[in-house]
């Protein structure tokens, strides 16, 4: 099993933010049979290696939407063949910190 | 404000897994200033992108420990300075799925 | 046209650097229909979007070779669909240094 | 030593390409102590970790320049302490391929 954290950026000249693109690739994520968790900068996969290259390039597709014509994909895979990995393994002793905290 | 990503993997043939590192960075971390959080791949990190630069240098350097000559680190920063942007902020919304769920 | 900039790093422990390994990538992508660069920290390839992350599921595969359970791959695509990007293009006005001149 | 991939992407709106921009990136770096080169997907630098985190951080915000308010940057450093990593070591034996070859 692996772990993909994706980003897409499109690359559009929208200066409204990203929050309806993300909303979007969100429910493609939900029709997905694969795991997932939204982070403050992408969002986290869980599945094998194939099929989350298969849906990267899905959610790669999907931001081409109106009026974009330019997206730009940064994508990390750690995919271990030696043992399960799943959502949250790594982050169960997690020390979040708030800011006024 | 800025939100940096960083993920930081020691190159030193551990095979047994990052989590013993990856507790001493959050060390660092919780001595910081800046407010964060740890995710699956990796922790984000909010501050001035100069606190970011500089915090990301000392969490890199300081993953030299014992028996590690090889460090390679991956970082993205979105930066804004239209707005100020937390940590929390774009995952205000969000819809996460748990493997049975 | 897409760019995709690809880092794979097998984890398994290995110290004697990585060249073997990209040696038998480069020969992988050399049997490709795309074209493509290597550079200091990576390779880039020239092609579609879907070819581009097929190549990339299989150049992943491929790096777990014999005692390796673990790859980190790293990647990132930078997608126009407004016109025509061919490696070579960003770097036509190139200003190189080389460290003693 | 270490070396430095950082690709600085200034997210204004602009569609016109990021060529200007990136060559106000190659002046930064020709006044710097350090070598560098330019390929398609980004800049690839030579030094001391400290030196790159310091020089990144300056590129970064280099780029906010006129009408740019969010700025993102993607960076990988890969460092190793065992022995001396220089800019070119990896594709002394680079297998390139151009589209037409």
């Amino acid at each position: 099993m692996a772990l993909l954290d994706i980003t897409i950026i499109p690359l559009d000249g929208r200066d409204s933010g990203f929050s309806p693109f993300v909303a979007g690739l969100q429910e493609l994520l939900a029709q997905s049979a694969c795991s997932y968790r939204l982070h403050d900068m992408g969002t986290t996969v869980e599945g094998s290696a194939s099929e989350l290259f298969r849906l990267a390039a899905l959610l790669h597709e999907h931001a081409f939407g109106p009026g974009v014509q330019r997206v730009y994909t940064v994508m990390k895979i750690d995919d271990r063949r030696d043992r399960t990995v799943h959502l949250g393994d790594k982050t169960a002793s997690v020390q979040a910190r708030s800011a006024g905290a």
